[in-house]
């Protein structure tokens, strides 16, 4: 291997390690913005034209997966206190896309406890867009038994 | 410094970089295996003559591992819907072996929540084997006050 | 670019994926410390004049901060079984300090199953002394709805 050859591999491998490090933030900016009401913060999480689709809505576009902070059912999270947290993610990257499996859980404060009111199937399509990771989609399903959520679980493996 | 003793520096920080990074997919990764009943999956992150210490039990080999997915116990976590959630581990480098410490977590649902059924203390040994990091020893007790559970915890600080 | 400034801008990227990877190691560090009641390990991740700042009680310093694995409340949770779970945080980087937001929960044995005795907002401040990354303070707030819990989750975003 030549020099040129050397240093551009270096540099390859760099900036898959840099990628896998920016989806990592990703998921640990998606509580953090989505528990402080900063809808602003979420939004630029997502791709202009990304979804989130749960069991029972397709949130289409950042406008309107930003909008989940003035949900009426998250602001009782909120009122009540609540901690929106994702697990570490399985990642396969594919140079300019990516996609990311894990779990994501909802901890509400009640009566000095925290219970889980939702524990969650994800995956994650993403896509660099003008140098920076967002979400073209996520997929959730509520960890409740179904051959749905475990095919979402399972699909990258 | 000499650009060659440089370069093989730079190509040592990086390649530790992706062993760290190649450990937290791994562990990123047992959870999806087993909460979509995915044997082969959870059979290729062991080495072959890998082992799983419960308090009650010893799995001896990638294949007895693996086929956790098709324990009744499991089943019936799997039935009502579970996930099983590792944290962020410690992780201890040495060259072709490593040792990482962290926390696992099985919720289950039951009636519109999630209980956890097991929070257990695990030190996990890995080895670089054909280039790929795979467990030889899986340790996991229940952190229910022994002072087992708090050695696994103490085991590499 | 010449090769001097390549070299120099790939070491910097490396360095600047290390320092995250320490910071994440220093968060995975803090569970199995206080879990295994190693307060070396403890007092290990702060900065010397370094806080805790709780609702209730400002650890200062190092020692005092170490001192929790001694204090009748945590050895209450040591003996019930318990986790102190970090989640992935949130990193900005900035030369040789950073901060960091994530949330942590407590999860105590009761009855065969793992109650959420504490889920909290965190922000931390960390140093870069003596080549180490190292808490200068920690902000810890319960998730009970308060808008001063809010406030620690979206400082930074």
């Amino acid at each position: 291997m030549n020099d040129e050859d050397r240093l551009a591999r270096m540099e390859a491998r760099i900036a898959e390690l840099e990628d896998r490090l920016a989806i990592y933030q990703l998921f640990a900016t998606y509580g953090p913005g989505v528990d402080s009401l900063s809808g602003d913060a979420v939004r630029d999480l997502w791709a202009e034209d990304g979804t989130y689709e749960t069991e029972h809505h397709v949130f289409r576009g950042a406008d309107e997966v930003s909008a989940i902070v003035r949900d009426p059912m998250h602001l009782r999270y909120i009122e009540r206190g609540c901690a929106h947290v994702m697990s570490m993610p399985r990642i396969l990257l594919d140079g300019d896309t990516a996609s990311a499996t894990g779990y994501s859980r909802v901890y509400v404060h009640r009566e000095g406890e925290w219970v889980v009111d939702r524990a969650s199937a994800n995956r994650w399509e993403l896509a660099r867009i003008d140098g920076a990771w967002k979400v073209t989609r996520r997929v959730n399903k509520l960890l409740k038994g179904t051959p749905e959520a475990r095919a979402v679980m399972g699909q990258d493996l």
